[in-house]
């Protein structure tokens, strides 16, 4: 007999695949090196399902997914989530529209995350690929990409996302020597946000070092 | 029974089927991020297949092939060509050899865009990859790859990029913050094209590191 | 007939197809250039399987693994190990909770030991990645990677290699125009200690280029 | 009925089959931009299976291998070799020995050749990779590797790399704003060498930026 779960196990099963599957993907481009970087999707209002601490991020397979609820404390399982939970429930808590939350560790990320600390963001100007972000419809803008210190205190972490989010509508930001955190609506539009930014971390190290 | 199309279904299917494997090995190297980059192949005298604004080029599928004429119309069909569609078809318009046009956003495109916008060109000389460009039958040349300023408007783009055809032979631009068009008469020779000023591109920021 | 050996045959093939999955990775990677590098995992209290030397890394197979005793010498075989088999039985006979020890040599491992070997070490510090390697548990923390100067003799290098682990605790080293050597108690953990640690290296080259 | 071949059938297609899987590793890597390089074998004391000019090397098959004999002449076929052929066949014909020529464009081959053009040489020294070399037992040697003035004309180049080979025992050179020639006893050794030598140039040239 089949113990009632709070959770549509069909929904979780689809967002389980749409994870594994984009997660080798950017386990392949190297963006989650030695076991790093953590990835959720929404299952419903009250329910997210995310990965569990560490593990080669390709070779992740449905097994690896845990649920919690939108306070970050596991749903139906024995499993322990990630100390990092926290920064994903945040967001799903505060926007009833998020529907995925992306983090990974690529070098570019890091790099420009030790970069730019002391400036506490990453200005990015003048590129077509800022259009890449929901509610750009220009080149003509500029973004600029916070950089939040770094601690072991999650709920430290989570209010310093807070205090920005209050000020300003964003689709990410930095966390120094670190990486990246980049979320949408969708797995599809979270990816693309995630892609977008490190696109143009990439750009601006570069442009820096053939500009000097 | 079969609506009577203008152009030859399986001349369709041909171009698409050259398009889906030829982009999604440009995406694999990184070539399209974030939904980025589009991809044209002409289908007969009238007609085009290009890639609909959007989605992730390393799933592309023949459903992401749509028809527009050389006015970037669509053709017996209710989808929306992307905004850029108009800089694929006035190429097929002006020069009836003209086959395929590609456009990516690499980060060496991108990056050379931005360096090399002020002074309008980028010199690319002494390589024997020159010869990669049809038309050069030695190394002993030198080639001025055009940087346009970036513009929503695809007019500005189109006109700018009219006035540059009028006064030379080219294979090829590049697009301020944005990325690389190039095109040839089939796409063997239009992805040969890219490659080489992609890896041109390439040499050049590397060299200009190394030499300062 | 088959002969008794002295070590568990399953062990041996579980052994080995653990090197053979991870090794064909990192050589897909571009770690293991032009037939270098060698990979080992403790079998027993009294054996090691090793890879055997030369070979193109990314072709490796069952067959290419051999076994060895903790002096490094042949078990059941009349092949020759690599020159290098000592750096890793050093190891396994010195701790007996390591299981695997993996020797690299990408570019980023091979470029900074050339740009350290001078100072003996490179300081890693500030970067949420040292939390891979066992026994951190903040980014709070610094971690000074030693850099051995490059010798043929295979006994003056474990001589430099135990005196540094006389005087601390360390999950890898540096030789100089070489390559990384790493290790843990697993294949997992040596892995993700050789990849946290390329990873930060790959960082601190990028930020002396960037940070001139 | 067959016409009886100068050569041994078989032959050929175990070099062919041996020059496709070795081509395309090479062609994934981004080693043959834009249909670039060439690939050879001996077949036997007077034949040498070559790659016909052009052609996508991801795609190599087969049917893109032709025969020549040790002056570059084509051999019971119809097709024309690429001009680049006599550098291949040069070195068949002066050494009995050498079994595989490969030639490639990587950017660290290009942007090196350009760089130390003017030198005539790249200097590499103090690497445990020159091992990889055959001949050389240490990494306290020293190797340097010519440039050679680029040229549409073979027999010049063949000249100067005759000159060469009258001086000193080599395993390739580089030729200016162009690429690498490497070269062994066979399949395995000529892509040794290849690797190696590339691996070095793309450590000197990170080197070369981070030490200024």
């Amino acid at each position: 007999m089949t113990t009632a779960l709070p959770y549509d196990i069909q929904q979780l099963k689809h967002c389980a695949d749409e994870i594994v599957l984009n997660v080798r993907e950017l386990a392949a481009a190297g963006w989650t090196p030695a076991t790093s970087s953590n990835f959720s999707r929404r299952i419903d209002q009250h329910h997210v399902a995310i990965t569990v601490s560490g593990g080669d991020k390709g070779r992740l397979t449905g097994n690896d997914i845990m649920v919690v609820d939108l306070d970050g404390q596991p749903v139906a399982t024995d499993r322990r989530p990630s100390a990092e939970t926290l920064l994903h429930t945040q967001l799903y808590k505060r926007f009833g529209e998020i529907g995925c939350v992306l983090h990974t560790h690529s070098q570019n990320q890091t790099v420009a995350s030790r970069l730019y600390a002391g400036a506490g963001h990453v200005r990015l100007e003048g590129y077509e690929m800022l259009k890449a972000l929901s509610g750009n419809t220009t080149h003509e803008t500029a973004l600029e990409l916070p950089v939040l210190p770094n601690s072991q205190d999650m709920h430290t972490l989570a209010a310093q996302v807070d205090a920005l989010l209050d000020r300003q509508c964003m689709w990410g930001y930095l966390i120094d020597g670190h990486g990246l955190y980049a979320w949408g609506r969708d797995m599809a539009e979270a990816r693309r946000h995630l892609e977008a930014l490190d696109f143009l971390l990439g750009c601006e190290l570069e442009l820096r070092k053939l500009q000097r």
